[in-house]
Protein backbone atom coordinates (compact mmCIF):
# COMPACT_ATOMS: atom_id res chain seq x y z
CA UNK A 1 0.00 0.00 0.00
CA UNK A 2 1.55 3.33 -1.14
CA UNK A 3 -1.03 5.30 0.40
CA UNK A 4 -2.83 4.81 3.90
CA UNK A 5 -4.27 8.33 4.20
CA UNK A 6 -7.16 6.91 2.64
CA UNK A 7 -7.14 3.61 4.28
CA UNK A 8 -10.94 3.30 4.98
CA UNK A 9 -11.33 3.47 0.89
CA UNK A 10 -12.20 5.48 -1.85
CA UNK A 11 -15.58 6.01 -3.61
CA UNK A 12 -16.07 7.21 -7.23
CA UNK A 13 -18.80 9.00 -7.88
CA UNK A 14 -19.22 8.91 -11.72
CA UNK A 15 -18.73 6.36 -14.17
CA UNK A 16 -18.10 9.11 -17.16
CA UNK A 17 -14.49 9.89 -18.96
CA UNK A 18 -12.15 11.49 -16.10
CA UNK A 19 -14.10 9.14 -13.20
CA UNK A 20 -12.70 6.05 -15.67
CA UNK A 21 -9.22 7.54 -16.18
CA UNK A 22 -8.78 8.45 -12.31
CA UNK A 23 -10.00 5.37 -11.09
CA UNK A 24 -7.81 3.45 -12.83
CA UNK A 25 -4.80 5.31 -12.14
CA UNK A 26 -5.22 5.03 -8.40
CA UNK A 27 -6.43 1.86 -8.63
CA UNK A 28 -3.06 1.29 -10.30
CA UNK A 29 -1.07 3.11 -7.55
CA UNK A 30 -2.87 0.98 -4.81
CA UNK A 31 -5.41 3.11 -3.91
CA UNK A 32 -8.31 1.13 -2.36
CA UNK A 33 -11.71 1.87 -4.49
CA UNK A 34 -14.46 0.05 -2.66
CA UNK A 35 -17.60 1.40 -4.61
CA UNK A 36 -18.33 2.82 -7.87
CA UNK A 37 -21.91 5.13 -8.01
CA UNK A 38 -23.28 5.78 -11.43
CA UNK A 39 -26.76 6.65 -12.32
CA UNK A 40 -26.73 3.81 -15.15
CA UNK A 41 -26.29 0.58 -13.54
CA UNK A 42 -24.36 -0.61 -16.59
CA UNK A 43 -21.72 1.93 -16.77
CA UNK A 44 -21.30 1.56 -12.89
CA UNK A 45 -20.72 -2.01 -12.99
CA UNK A 46 -18.29 -1.27 -15.80
CA UNK A 47 -15.79 0.62 -14.39
CA UNK A 48 -16.29 -1.17 -10.58
CA UNK A 49 -14.99 -4.30 -12.50
CA UNK A 50 -12.38 -2.49 -14.03
CA UNK A 51 -10.91 -1.55 -11.02
CA UNK A 52 -12.15 -4.33 -8.23
CA UNK A 53 -14.83 -2.24 -6.30
CA UNK A 54 -18.32 -2.82 -5.84
CA UNK A 55 -20.78 -1.01 -7.59
CA UNK A 56 -24.03 1.17 -7.11
CA UNK A 57 -26.50 3.18 -8.64
CA UNK A 58 -28.43 3.80 -5.74
CA UNK A 59 -26.88 6.86 -3.79
CA UNK A 60 -28.28 5.45 -0.03
CA UNK A 61 -25.75 2.40 -0.93
CA UNK A 62 -22.64 4.32 -1.45
CA UNK A 63 -20.82 3.70 2.02
CA UNK A 64 -20.68 6.04 4.49
CA UNK A 65 -17.32 5.71 6.17
CA UNK A 66 -14.84 5.73 2.92
CA UNK A 67 -11.81 8.45 3.30
CA UNK A 68 -12.35 10.02 0.05
CA UNK A 69 -15.42 10.80 -1.77
CA UNK A 70 -14.56 11.95 -5.50
CA UNK A 71 -17.93 13.41 -7.36
CA UNK A 72 -16.84 13.26 -11.23
CA UNK A 73 -20.29 13.88 -13.08
CA UNK A 74 -21.93 16.29 -15.36
CA UNK A 75 -22.49 19.66 -13.57
CA UNK A 76 -26.55 19.79 -13.54
CA UNK A 77 -26.55 17.03 -11.41
CA UNK A 78 -23.55 17.42 -8.86
CA UNK A 79 -25.71 19.41 -6.85
CA UNK A 80 -28.53 16.86 -6.27
CA UNK A 81 -25.71 14.31 -5.22
CA UNK A 82 -23.80 17.43 -3.14
CA UNK A 83 -27.59 17.63 -1.17
CA UNK A 84 -27.72 14.11 -1.08
CA UNK A 85 -24.58 12.29 -0.27
CA UNK A 86 -24.52 10.79 3.61
CA UNK A 87 -20.91 10.67 4.60
CA UNK A 88 -19.50 10.13 8.13
CA UNK A 89 -16.11 11.54 8.35
CA UNK A 90 -14.62 11.54 4.88
CA UNK A 91 -13.12 14.46 1.98
CA UNK A 92 -15.08 15.47 -0.26
CA UNK A 93 -14.20 16.56 -3.54
CA UNK A 94 -14.90 17.34 -7.62
CA UNK A 95 -12.50 17.14 -10.15
CA UNK A 96 -14.56 19.82 -12.50
CA UNK A 97 -12.57 22.66 -14.32
CA UNK A 98 -14.84 25.43 -14.36
CA UNK A 99 -16.85 24.53 -10.56
CA UNK A 100 -15.77 26.52 -7.39
CA UNK A 101 -14.94 24.76 -4.27
CA UNK A 102 -17.80 26.59 -2.27
CA UNK A 103 -19.98 24.43 -3.89
CA UNK A 104 -19.33 22.18 -1.16
CA UNK A 105 -19.06 24.52 1.90
CA UNK A 106 -23.02 23.94 3.18
CA UNK A 107 -22.61 20.47 2.74
CA UNK A 108 -19.35 18.63 4.39
CA UNK A 109 -16.80 19.96 6.82
CA UNK A 110 -13.43 18.70 4.31
CA UNK A 111 -13.92 19.03 1.20
CA UNK A 112 -11.39 19.97 -2.10
CA UNK A 113 -11.16 20.27 -5.65
CA UNK A 114 -8.86 17.37 -7.94
CA UNK A 115 -8.90 18.57 -11.65
CA UNK A 116 -6.77 16.49 -13.89
CA UNK A 117 -6.17 19.01 -17.28
CA UNK A 118 -6.16 16.58 -19.87
CA UNK A 119 -9.10 15.19 -22.38
CA UNK A 120 -10.04 12.24 -21.38
CA UNK A 121 -11.78 9.16 -23.75
CA UNK A 122 -12.49 5.75 -22.23
CA UNK A 123 -11.14 3.94 -24.62
CA UNK A 124 -7.64 5.22 -24.75
CA UNK A 125 -4.99 4.31 -22.91
CA UNK A 126 -3.38 7.44 -21.14
CA UNK A 127 0.00 8.69 -19.07
CA UNK A 128 -1.50 10.05 -16.56
CA UNK A 129 1.96 10.82 -14.60
CA UNK A 130 2.19 13.77 -16.83
CA UNK A 131 -1.36 15.35 -16.01
CA UNK A 132 -1.61 18.38 -14.13
CA UNK A 133 -3.35 17.83 -11.23
CA UNK A 134 -5.05 21.09 -9.86
CA UNK A 135 -5.67 20.61 -6.33
CA UNK A 136 -7.38 22.98 -3.83
CA UNK A 137 -8.75 21.90 -0.41
CA UNK A 138 -10.93 23.85 2.40
CA UNK A 139 -7.95 23.51 4.86
CA UNK A 140 -4.67 22.99 5.07
CA UNK A 141 -4.80 19.28 6.54
CA UNK A 142 -6.93 18.48 3.32
CA UNK A 143 -4.95 20.07 1.19
CA UNK A 144 -1.96 18.26 2.57
CA UNK A 145 -3.80 15.03 2.03
CA UNK A 146 -4.66 15.58 -1.32
CA UNK A 147 -1.56 16.68 -2.53
CA UNK A 148 0.13 13.74 -1.46
CA UNK A 149 -2.37 11.74 -3.23
CA UNK A 150 -1.88 13.35 -6.59
CA UNK A 151 2.01 13.52 -6.36
CA UNK A 152 1.06 9.00 -6.59
CA UNK A 153 -0.39 9.81 -9.88
CA UNK A 154 1.78 12.89 -11.14
CA UNK A 155 4.71 14.57 -11.56
CA UNK A 156 2.88 17.74 -12.48
CA UNK A 157 0.72 19.12 -8.99
CA UNK A 158 -0.44 22.21 -8.41
CA UNK A 159 -2.19 24.15 -6.15
CA UNK A 160 -5.13 26.14 -7.89
CA UNK A 161 -7.69 28.70 -6.70
CA UNK A 162 -11.12 28.44 -8.08
CA UNK A 163 -10.28 31.48 -9.98
CA UNK A 164 -7.18 30.44 -11.30
CA UNK A 165 -8.40 27.30 -12.27
CA UNK A 166 -11.67 28.97 -14.51
CA UNK A 167 -8.97 30.78 -16.06
CA UNK A 168 -7.33 27.41 -16.39
CA UNK A 169 -10.25 25.52 -17.84
CA UNK A 170 -11.06 28.09 -20.41
CA UNK A 171 -7.76 28.48 -22.02
CA UNK A 172 -7.61 24.46 -21.98
CA UNK A 173 -11.30 24.66 -23.91
CA UNK A 174 -9.71 26.65 -26.58
CA UNK A 175 -6.34 24.71 -26.71
CA UNK A 176 -8.21 21.19 -26.98
CA UNK A 177 -11.86 21.26 -27.83
CA UNK A 178 -11.61 24.28 -30.34
CA UNK A 179 -8.57 23.02 -32.31
CA UNK A 180 -10.03 19.95 -32.28
CA UNK A 181 -12.77 21.54 -33.51
CA UNK A 182 -10.79 22.91 -36.86
CA UNK A 183 -9.76 19.16 -37.48
CA UNK A 184 -13.22 18.77 -37.44
CA UNK A 185 -13.91 20.99 -39.73
CA UNK A 186 -10.88 20.68 -41.94
CA UNK A 187 -12.14 16.78 -42.35
CA UNK A 188 -15.40 18.29 -42.95
CA UNK A 189 -13.95 20.41 -45.80
CA UNK A 190 -12.02 16.76 -47.39
CA UNK A 191 -15.37 14.94 -47.54
CA UNK A 192 -16.51 14.48 -51.30
CA UNK A 193 -12.65 14.94 -52.29
CA UNK A 194 -10.76 12.17 -53.35
CA UNK A 195 -8.67 12.72 -49.95
CA UNK A 196 -8.97 11.45 -46.34
CA UNK A 197 -8.00 12.86 -42.88
CA UNK A 198 -4.84 10.99 -43.24
CA UNK A 199 -3.29 13.22 -45.60
CA UNK A 200 -3.66 16.07 -42.62
CA UNK A 201 -1.98 13.54 -39.83
CA UNK A 202 1.44 14.86 -40.67
CA UNK A 203 0.63 18.32 -40.68
CA UNK A 204 -1.68 18.06 -36.71
CA UNK A 205 1.09 16.20 -35.32
CA UNK A 206 4.08 18.56 -36.68
CA UNK A 207 1.91 21.62 -35.94
CA UNK A 208 1.23 20.55 -32.00
CA UNK A 209 4.96 19.31 -31.99
CA UNK A 210 5.99 22.59 -33.10
CA UNK A 211 3.42 24.75 -30.71
CA UNK A 212 5.05 22.30 -27.35
CA UNK A 213 8.75 22.87 -28.73
CA UNK A 214 8.36 26.38 -29.36
CA UNK A 215 5.72 28.62 -28.64
CA UNK A 216 2.38 28.86 -30.62
CA UNK A 217 2.94 32.62 -31.44
CA UNK A 218 5.97 32.52 -32.49
CA UNK A 219 5.12 28.94 -34.83
CA UNK A 220 2.02 30.40 -36.56
CA UNK A 221 2.59 29.78 -40.68
CA UNK A 222 -0.01 30.75 -43.22
CA UNK A 223 -2.33 33.23 -45.28
CA UNK A 224 -3.42 35.34 -42.09
CA UNK A 225 -0.61 35.69 -40.38
CA UNK A 226 1.23 36.69 -44.08
CA UNK A 227 -1.87 38.52 -44.45
CA UNK A 228 -1.88 36.85 -47.79
CA UNK A 229 -5.31 38.48 -49.25
CA UNK A 230 -4.77 36.69 -52.36
CA UNK A 231 -4.78 33.29 -51.02
CA UNK A 232 -7.77 34.43 -48.35
CA UNK A 233 -9.68 35.48 -51.10
CA UNK A 234 -9.79 31.90 -52.94
CA UNK A 235 -10.29 30.18 -49.87
CA UNK A 236 -13.45 32.29 -48.92
CA UNK A 237 -14.34 31.73 -52.16
CA UNK A 238 -14.36 28.27 -52.14
CA UNK A 239 -16.35 29.09 -48.44
CA UNK A 240 -18.58 31.25 -50.18
CA UNK A 241 -21.89 28.70 -49.92
CA UNK A 242 -21.19 27.45 -46.39
CA UNK A 243 -22.09 30.35 -43.85
CA UNK A 244 -20.51 28.90 -40.94
CA UNK A 245 -17.26 27.84 -42.14
CA UNK A 246 -17.06 31.17 -44.24
CA UNK A 247 -17.69 33.29 -40.27
CA UNK A 248 -15.33 30.84 -38.57
CA UNK A 249 -12.52 31.23 -41.64
CA UNK A 250 -12.73 35.15 -41.52
CA UNK A 251 -12.62 35.44 -37.66
CA UNK A 252 -10.24 33.12 -36.80
CA UNK A 253 -7.72 34.65 -39.45
CA UNK A 254 -8.08 38.06 -38.40
CA UNK A 255 -7.76 37.68 -34.88
CA UNK A 256 -4.45 35.69 -36.08
CA UNK A 257 -3.21 38.94 -37.74
CA UNK A 258 -4.37 40.95 -34.99
CA UNK A 259 -2.28 39.10 -32.84
CA UNK A 260 0.11 39.21 -35.19
CA UNK A 261 0.49 42.99 -34.93
CA UNK A 262 -0.21 43.29 -31.31
CA UNK A 263 2.84 41.30 -30.84
CA UNK A 264 4.84 43.13 -33.28
CA UNK A 265 3.79 46.38 -32.01
CA UNK A 266 4.96 45.39 -28.18
CA UNK A 267 8.42 44.40 -29.38
CA UNK B 1 23.48 9.61 -57.56
CA UNK B 2 20.03 8.62 -56.72
CA UNK B 3 18.02 10.09 -59.46
CA UNK B 4 19.71 10.91 -63.28
CA UNK B 5 16.57 13.19 -64.63
CA UNK B 6 18.07 15.99 -62.74
CA UNK B 7 21.98 15.60 -63.88
CA UNK B 8 21.82 19.27 -65.00
CA UNK B 9 21.22 20.55 -61.65
CA UNK B 10 17.97 22.04 -59.77
CA UNK B 11 17.83 25.90 -59.53
CA UNK B 12 15.65 27.11 -56.41
CA UNK B 13 13.94 30.44 -56.17
CA UNK B 14 13.31 32.03 -53.17
CA UNK B 15 14.31 30.98 -49.53
CA UNK B 16 11.74 30.93 -47.33
CA UNK B 17 10.66 27.82 -44.87
CA UNK B 18 9.45 25.97 -47.79
CA UNK B 19 12.20 26.55 -50.34
CA UNK B 20 15.28 25.82 -47.42
CA UNK B 21 12.86 22.73 -46.16
CA UNK B 22 12.62 21.55 -49.47
CA UNK B 23 16.30 21.82 -50.80
CA UNK B 24 17.76 20.44 -48.06
CA UNK B 25 15.58 17.49 -48.23
CA UNK B 26 16.78 17.44 -52.18
CA UNK B 27 20.37 17.61 -50.80
CA UNK B 28 20.03 14.67 -48.60
CA UNK B 29 19.02 12.64 -50.79
CA UNK B 30 22.00 13.95 -53.77
CA UNK B 31 19.99 15.70 -55.70
CA UNK B 32 22.26 18.70 -57.12
CA UNK B 33 21.13 21.99 -56.34
CA UNK B 34 23.54 24.47 -58.89
CA UNK B 35 21.21 27.85 -57.77
CA UNK B 36 19.58 29.59 -55.06
CA UNK B 37 17.67 32.60 -56.16
CA UNK B 38 16.62 35.34 -53.44
CA UNK B 39 16.30 38.97 -53.69
CA UNK B 40 17.62 39.14 -50.29
CA UNK B 41 21.38 38.17 -50.61
CA UNK B 42 22.12 36.98 -47.25
CA UNK B 43 18.75 34.54 -47.23
CA UNK B 44 20.15 33.34 -50.67
CA UNK B 45 23.38 32.36 -49.65
CA UNK B 46 22.18 30.98 -46.23
CA UNK B 47 20.41 28.51 -47.89
CA UNK B 48 22.92 28.15 -50.95
CA UNK B 49 25.80 27.14 -48.22
CA UNK B 50 23.46 25.12 -46.54
CA UNK B 51 23.08 22.46 -49.98
CA UNK B 52 26.41 23.37 -51.26
CA UNK B 53 25.02 25.37 -54.28
CA UNK B 54 25.41 28.86 -55.77
CA UNK B 55 23.16 31.66 -55.10
CA UNK B 56 22.30 34.97 -56.40
CA UNK B 57 19.70 37.99 -56.35
CA UNK B 58 19.67 38.99 -59.73
CA UNK B 59 17.39 36.86 -61.94
CA UNK B 60 18.94 37.47 -65.00
CA UNK B 61 22.27 35.53 -62.88
CA UNK B 62 20.05 32.33 -62.97
CA UNK B 63 21.27 29.55 -64.54
CA UNK B 64 19.45 28.72 -67.76
CA UNK B 65 20.30 25.22 -68.56
CA UNK B 66 18.78 23.67 -65.25
CA UNK B 67 16.97 20.53 -65.51
CA UNK B 68 14.26 21.76 -62.67
CA UNK B 69 12.80 24.81 -61.11
CA UNK B 70 11.49 25.15 -58.07
CA UNK B 71 9.69 28.52 -57.49
CA UNK B 72 8.54 28.59 -53.74
CA UNK B 73 8.25 32.75 -53.18
CA UNK B 74 5.27 34.29 -51.81
CA UNK B 75 2.68 34.38 -54.21
CA UNK B 76 2.44 37.92 -55.23
CA UNK B 77 6.06 37.78 -56.90
CA UNK B 78 5.83 34.57 -58.27
CA UNK B 79 3.92 36.53 -61.36
CA UNK B 80 6.84 38.76 -61.77
CA UNK B 81 9.37 36.23 -61.12
CA UNK B 82 7.08 33.80 -63.93
CA UNK B 83 7.18 36.48 -66.89
CA UNK B 84 10.84 37.58 -66.20
CA UNK B 85 12.51 34.02 -66.12
CA UNK B 86 14.63 32.49 -68.98
CA UNK B 87 15.25 29.20 -69.18
CA UNK B 88 16.63 27.02 -71.74
CA UNK B 89 14.46 23.28 -71.93
CA UNK B 90 14.24 22.15 -68.46
CA UNK B 91 11.12 21.90 -65.75
CA UNK B 92 9.09 24.63 -63.94
CA UNK B 93 7.49 24.02 -60.70
CA UNK B 94 5.79 26.14 -58.03
CA UNK B 95 5.21 24.42 -54.66
CA UNK B 96 2.10 26.55 -53.17
CA UNK B 97 -1.32 25.25 -52.25
CA UNK B 98 -3.34 27.66 -53.82
CA UNK B 99 -2.06 28.90 -57.25
CA UNK B 100 -2.93 26.81 -60.25
CA UNK B 101 -1.01 25.21 -62.70
CA UNK B 102 -2.00 27.60 -65.25
CA UNK B 103 0.02 30.03 -64.03
CA UNK B 104 2.83 28.70 -66.10
CA UNK B 105 0.95 28.30 -69.46
CA UNK B 106 1.99 31.40 -71.19
CA UNK B 107 5.58 31.31 -70.36
CA UNK B 108 7.31 27.68 -70.19
CA UNK B 109 6.59 25.04 -71.65
CA UNK B 110 7.07 22.06 -69.44
CA UNK B 111 5.68 22.93 -65.91
CA UNK B 112 4.12 21.37 -62.90
CA UNK B 113 3.09 21.64 -59.19
CA UNK B 114 5.16 20.15 -56.15
CA UNK B 115 2.83 21.37 -53.18
CA UNK B 116 4.61 19.34 -49.76
CA UNK B 117 1.59 19.75 -47.28
CA UNK B 118 2.77 20.67 -44.54
CA UNK B 119 3.55 23.68 -42.26
CA UNK B 120 7.90 24.51 -42.26
CA UNK B 121 9.67 27.03 -39.94
CA UNK B 122 13.37 27.25 -41.15
CA UNK B 123 14.79 26.26 -37.42
CA UNK B 124 12.91 22.62 -36.99
CA UNK B 125 14.28 19.69 -38.21
CA UNK B 126 11.09 17.99 -40.13
CA UNK B 127 11.19 14.08 -41.31
CA UNK B 128 10.17 14.68 -45.32
CA UNK B 129 9.87 11.04 -45.65
CA UNK B 130 5.64 11.59 -44.11
CA UNK B 131 5.40 14.25 -45.45
CA UNK B 132 2.49 14.05 -48.78
CA UNK B 133 3.76 15.41 -51.61
CA UNK B 134 1.31 16.60 -54.23
CA UNK B 135 2.10 16.72 -57.86
CA UNK B 136 0.41 18.13 -60.88
CA UNK B 137 2.34 18.74 -64.17
CA UNK B 138 1.56 20.26 -67.78
CA UNK B 139 1.99 16.75 -69.74
CA UNK B 140 2.54 13.06 -68.56
CA UNK B 141 6.47 12.67 -68.99
CA UNK B 142 6.85 15.59 -66.54
CA UNK B 143 4.37 14.07 -64.32
CA UNK B 144 6.66 10.82 -64.30
CA UNK B 145 9.31 12.97 -63.42
CA UNK B 146 8.05 15.20 -60.52
CA UNK B 147 6.49 11.87 -59.36
CA UNK B 148 10.14 9.92 -59.38
CA UNK B 149 11.37 13.08 -58.13
CA UNK B 150 9.16 13.17 -55.14
CA UNK B 151 9.72 9.29 -54.27
CA UNK B 152 12.84 9.70 -53.08
CA UNK B 153 11.68 12.26 -50.97
CA UNK B 154 8.79 10.96 -49.23
CA UNK B 155 6.72 7.87 -49.13
CA UNK B 156 3.58 9.73 -49.47
CA UNK B 157 3.12 10.70 -53.17
CA UNK B 158 -0.06 11.82 -54.73
CA UNK B 159 -1.70 13.30 -57.97
CA UNK B 160 -3.62 16.12 -57.14
CA UNK B 161 -5.52 18.51 -59.61
CA UNK B 162 -5.06 22.24 -59.41
CA UNK B 163 -9.26 22.16 -57.63
CA UNK B 164 -8.48 19.50 -55.43
CA UNK B 165 -5.42 20.89 -53.94
CA UNK B 166 -7.00 24.03 -53.34
CA UNK B 167 -9.54 22.29 -51.12
CA UNK B 168 -6.59 20.19 -49.45
CA UNK B 169 -4.97 23.67 -48.39
CA UNK B 170 -8.21 24.93 -47.48
CA UNK B 171 -8.30 22.13 -45.11
CA UNK B 172 -4.40 22.67 -43.69
CA UNK B 173 -5.63 26.18 -43.01
CA UNK B 174 -8.23 25.19 -40.69
CA UNK B 175 -5.83 21.98 -39.57
CA UNK B 176 -2.76 23.62 -38.90
CA UNK B 177 -3.11 28.12 -38.77
CA UNK B 178 -6.16 27.60 -37.43
CA UNK B 179 -5.12 25.07 -34.88
CA UNK B 180 -2.12 26.13 -33.97
CA UNK B 181 -4.21 30.14 -32.87
CA UNK B 182 -6.61 28.22 -30.69
CA UNK B 183 -3.18 27.40 -29.09
CA UNK B 184 -1.90 30.99 -29.17
CA UNK B 185 -5.42 32.42 -27.75
CA UNK B 186 -5.17 29.70 -24.96
CA UNK B 187 -1.79 30.79 -23.95
CA UNK B 188 -2.89 34.72 -23.97
CA UNK B 189 -5.91 33.96 -22.05
CA UNK B 190 -3.10 33.07 -19.46
CA UNK B 191 -1.17 35.39 -19.29
CA UNK B 192 -1.19 37.56 -16.00
CA UNK B 193 -2.34 34.30 -14.44
CA UNK B 194 0.36 31.98 -12.73
CA UNK B 195 0.17 29.43 -15.05
CA UNK B 196 2.34 29.39 -18.29
CA UNK B 197 1.44 27.81 -21.83
CA UNK B 198 3.67 24.27 -19.83
CA UNK B 199 0.85 23.75 -18.30
CA UNK B 200 -1.42 22.82 -21.82
CA UNK B 201 1.07 20.92 -23.22
CA UNK B 202 0.24 17.38 -22.11
CA UNK B 203 -3.36 18.40 -23.59
CA UNK B 204 -2.01 19.84 -26.84
CA UNK B 205 -0.32 16.79 -27.51
CA UNK B 206 -3.05 14.01 -26.46
CA UNK B 207 -5.44 15.99 -28.35
CA UNK B 208 -3.79 15.68 -31.53
CA UNK B 209 -2.89 12.10 -30.98
CA UNK B 210 -6.54 11.37 -30.23
CA UNK B 211 -7.75 12.94 -33.28
CA UNK B 212 -4.94 10.92 -35.30
CA UNK B 213 -5.89 7.73 -33.61
CA UNK B 214 -9.68 8.12 -33.47
CA UNK B 215 -10.87 11.03 -35.84
CA UNK B 216 -11.50 14.42 -34.52
CA UNK B 217 -15.31 14.50 -34.88
CA UNK B 218 -15.49 11.21 -32.99
CA UNK B 219 -12.86 12.37 -30.32
CA UNK B 220 -14.50 15.50 -28.99
CA UNK B 221 -15.30 16.64 -25.38
CA UNK B 222 -15.74 19.42 -23.61
CA UNK B 223 -18.95 22.16 -22.74
CA UNK B 224 -19.61 22.95 -26.63
CA UNK B 225 -20.03 19.16 -27.53
CA UNK B 226 -22.05 18.80 -24.33
CA UNK B 227 -24.08 22.10 -24.91
CA UNK B 228 -23.07 22.62 -21.28
CA UNK B 229 -24.78 26.00 -21.15
CA UNK B 230 -23.58 26.39 -17.42
CA UNK B 231 -20.39 26.29 -17.76
CA UNK B 232 -20.37 27.77 -21.58
CA UNK B 233 -22.03 30.96 -19.56
CA UNK B 234 -19.28 30.84 -16.99
CA UNK B 235 -16.53 31.20 -19.67
CA UNK B 236 -18.70 33.77 -21.61
CA UNK B 237 -18.41 35.96 -18.32
CA UNK B 238 -15.15 35.60 -18.24
CA UNK B 239 -14.52 36.88 -21.59
CA UNK B 240 -16.94 39.71 -21.61
CA UNK B 241 -14.45 42.59 -21.89
CA UNK B 242 -12.47 41.05 -24.81
CA UNK B 243 -15.15 41.33 -28.15
CA UNK B 244 -12.71 39.23 -30.14
CA UNK B 245 -12.48 36.15 -27.79
CA UNK B 246 -15.80 36.30 -27.12
CA UNK B 247 -16.92 35.86 -30.73
CA UNK B 248 -14.47 32.98 -31.44
CA UNK B 249 -16.11 31.03 -28.18
CA UNK B 250 -19.21 31.30 -29.50
CA UNK B 251 -18.93 30.58 -33.19
CA UNK B 252 -16.49 28.17 -32.73
CA UNK B 253 -19.28 26.32 -29.97
CA UNK B 254 -22.36 26.46 -31.81
CA UNK B 255 -20.42 25.28 -35.01
CA UNK B 256 -18.94 22.44 -32.32
CA UNK B 257 -22.64 21.57 -31.00
CA UNK B 258 -24.13 21.80 -34.78
CA UNK B 259 -21.22 19.69 -35.88
CA UNK B 260 -22.65 16.93 -33.46
CA UNK B 261 -26.02 17.11 -33.94
CA UNK B 262 -25.63 16.86 -37.94
CA UNK B 263 -23.45 13.71 -37.28
CA UNK B 264 -26.35 12.40 -34.52
CA UNK B 265 -29.13 12.87 -37.45
CA UNK B 266 -26.77 11.07 -39.89
CA UNK B 267 -27.01 8.22 -37.83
Amino acid sequence: MINTNFDKGIVVIGAGNVATHLSMALNSNKFNITCVYSRTEDAAKLLADKVDANHTNKLEEIPTNAGLYIISVKDEVKAEIVSKLEIDKGIVVHTAGSVGLDIFEDSFSKYGVFYPLQTFTKQRAIDFSVIPICVEASSLEVENKLLQLARCLSKSVHKVSSEERKILHLSAVFACNFANHMYSLATNILEGSNFSFDMLKPLIEETAKKAIDCDPIHAQTGPAVRNDQNVIKKHLDLLKDNNEYDKIYRFVSESIYNLKKKKSNNG
